[in-house]
């Protein structure tokens, strides 16, 4: 893989971008320029590459679920967090709250709000100056902080996540303090990254954990593993599953428009486009990861071969 | 690997026969001993190894979707396969209709029973004997034949399928004759396998579609490349997600006790035990493949570690 | 009440319908004139009222629903009944079937199509003759026959019917043969009625199950009791409920444009207006009967005041 | 109709008070003893019968949903109410959440608890004590107070109907303060009525909204039918088709297991049981009804023909 790869590939990606629009249900997410487009890639050898718009800077959005799941992962472990949500994909979309109506249900996977939410519950202890201090460690990226106008955009238009949390508080799946968790949540939609920063997150769970500038682990292996494969069954919302054939790397988007891509031994993958399809996931961005993928024969399934 | 490993792996499984129940919704298929357990490994090298009932003949059931799949898509091609499903996995369960109650809906995924019937559609002009050359040859196992007990025992008690074929017909996803499309399904659901035709069926996925004695291809890549992604997403039912995480193969369940598991580039797996947990699954079954996959790493993120 | 008011409540009700549509998901029903209306209104003193397309003939579609209910109360009983379907109206639409998609669930009502078919299946033994003649005897007017060409055209475009009916046999509330059931349902629904014979229909519930004419009881009080209260509850898809606001008359539509309503201890009223709106109703035609219950004050719970 | 009768309703009422059970999802309602029932029958002439427990103190819970709507509609307007509600009934159950996850869906009408909140939106203007007035007024009780017990155990056990307030606003159906609108609607379920409180109310309900001793009309007639029509459609949860069959009264039911019935142009009848079916409609409570309605043909559709 080379710098021309990547031009290419944001070439063949660009015109998509037309046909997505900026996420508006935030006001202050609608304002970005959708046709802005950029990808970096740091591969465990060291290298970095990147075209584009690698460095601007955009909101994190559901990618922040990754980094919850593996602090939570971490620092609660494995029973904790699957007592209050399932691992199963789910054919319905992020912010559905139907199948939750039943006094027995529990949240499908850490990637739709209502299982994003109860993670972060247990995360509260921990206070945001931690988290974002792991978050910043994790990608390798000490410049991340709060984008305090989309954070207060957010803030102000919460009520059916607020509702979600209340739901989840009448199931015993949240026993910690509403607001905090609602704000925690919020905050950690709203840091600021880069395609960089993502694929420095992307290169450390690509490497299985261990930091590779240093050698030192940072993850368990069990923690990557877990996550690594709920990315690949739900890490692109409920178009995970086309994801999965087309592409075949667990990765996870965000509305902000960044796409977190792993390919695993190798590298880690960040791409930034912000003009979305009604799913949620960067137009311009699936595209861009699809003919990496196939040139360079990145499917996790067509890797064997090689 | 080896035998001792497989002999341990169903002691492993054995105990968890017990909290499980063979299927009762076909009077047929309640008449097995669900304290039966058996495998079969093939490796691409051309090893067999085996451990229990793996010579016993069981009926494939949901497993007959992968070959529904790869069969359509190798004589129809991927545009005519997903025009009738998505691509999705879901948390339902395998015969849910309520999704499609909406007029524009399509199943969700070629393994769920609405998007099988739907594919089976597609090979109706193949005709069962066609079909059943083809699982032969798919299975390297000329001895499959359809189990005339349950495929009554199955047609007599078909009347939720039929209501699916009629509701994809009213919303154009069936074009062929209804009768002919729901006999093919069920009489390829009620194929005698054993775990040792799964374990060839296997092997061939895990060799990307060449035939591993003989060197010729088989499959498309794309066809395998698809398939065992849909396995890995969709292919254990409403347990797939979990299933991917604790095993992390692609694989294939069935209510008649198999499970069909594939690690690329490696081996193919054929399990039997039809003591099945509340989704469908084979409840030792799944047991064995976890003790296996841990103790030899085979899970698909834990590889490129090695 | 003269024909002065019926007048001046079409003049009131036909601008509206050109804010609707005829039906058209069955090609047969969408060549009539949207733009037709009429009434006739007939008191069990013994008056026949009427102003516009009074002798027109339409399809009564689910209005045959009610007849079906009361010749099954009267020939197999409350309890044969009531065991095939529950009693309770529904915010979905008539052509649901998610929540069938649990094993447990029968149809919520008579009226719904899941409901009616399940129904009709304890009429098959009766067979269409004897139901013709029923429907011909209850309505006055012998000259009621099925309307061949909307036959046809439904029976052409039943597959989501038959989807009903099959899901219904797979859960034991059909025990018919399925093209007896659905033959007859779809047979019922294609009989050719006026205005007219909807208004001998309704003056006979409206007087209790006692043909005025002849002193004849012809229905038992608690099927005519049991029948309006559906009517009240469930006639008119899902708008029944906001129909009782504001007209307050036991009444059943059909999307072949009529409605039956019925003034307890008063009168009938048949209203037909093809033009529907999004639930099925007659737009006009509920206009129609909103203008004739304010003026004469016909709301049930108005009623006792007078 | 004598107190003999009563008497009567209620020994044929009592031994199915066995066969359910008290609320006790808010623990404080769980202590209430299941056997005890009464009953209390005014007229609109001004004669007062009664029987059993007709004095014993319970929390109205959600027979409040028929003040709340008859207060907002005389103070807010027919347009405002049901700007925030349909007036459809449904076959979920009175805390179903699922159908409001779609954006565009408002809640089915004004007896659910969705329905119910939006409305209590609308009275926080008033507070508490100008409503508190109104309930005595309405029910001729100065002695109606709010159990604080009760209060407090629900105010302590509330987060599913915070979850629904939250979802309400986030569809903009509620733009009063969140705490103001549950304090509220969870008072006015607090309060303390006995069974002649409830048989006041639907006197004056019965009179067409006119108070009888006084001659004075407190309610318009509008909000009155919409009130009592509503009642009939939805009154009694999930039940209220087939009370409305077997009973044929407008009625409302609330787990504190009270029932308020009205025989328009009559009577009002208040009846205290409070054992619950599934559905949380007291279970001796409606077959004392059912006994009193067969007893003395009070069904709705019943009375024409006397």
């Amino acid at each position: 893989m080379d710098e021309v790869l990547l031009k290419q590939a944001l070439e063949f990606g660009q015109p998509y971008a037309q046909k997505g629009k900026v996420a508006s249900y935030i006001p202050e997410l609608g304002k970005v320029d959708g046709q802005e487009l950029g990808i970096c890639v740091k591969t465990i050898a060291g290298e970095t590459l990147h075209s584009g718009f690698w460095k601007q800077r955009f909101t994190i959005q559901s990618i922040s679920k990754v980094i919850n799941l593996v602090v939570a992962l971490e620092y609660q472990g494995f029973e904790a967090v699957f007592r209050r949500t399932k691992m199963e994909p789910t054919g319905s979309s992020f912010n559905a709250m139907s199948h939750l109506s039943d006094s027995e249900a529990i949240p499908f996977n850490p990637f739709v709000n209502a299982g994003a939410i109860a993670i972060v519950g247990l995360l509260v202890p921990l206070g945001l100056e931690q988290m974002l201090s792991a978050v910043q460690g994790l990608c390798s990226d000490k410049y991340i902080t709060i984008n305090e106008d989309v954070f207060q955009s957010e803030w102000a238009n919460c009520a059916r996540n607020r509702s979600l949390v209340y739901l989840l508080q009448s199931k015993g799946l949240i026993t910690e303090a509403v607001d905090d968790t609602l704000r925690l949540y919020t905050q950690l939609c709203s840091l600021n990254v880069t395609a960089e920063s993502l694929s420095n997150l992307g290169r450390l769970l690509a490497n299985d954990g261990i930091q590779p500038e240093t050698g030192n682990r940072i993850l368990k292996e069990e923690v990557v593993r877990t996550t690594l494969t709920m990315m690949l069954t739900c890490g692109m919302y409920n178009g995970s599953g086309e994801f999965a054939v087309r592409v075949g790397l667990p990765s996870k988007s965000g509305v902000g428009g960044g796409i977190l891509s792993v390919v695993p031994g190798e590298m880690g993958i960040g791409v930034y486009g912000p003009s979305l399809d009604s799913k949620g996931n960067s137009m311009a961005g699936q595209r861009v990861l699809e003919y990496i993928s196939r040139t360079e024969k990145l499917h996790i399934l067509d890797r064997y071969a090689r």
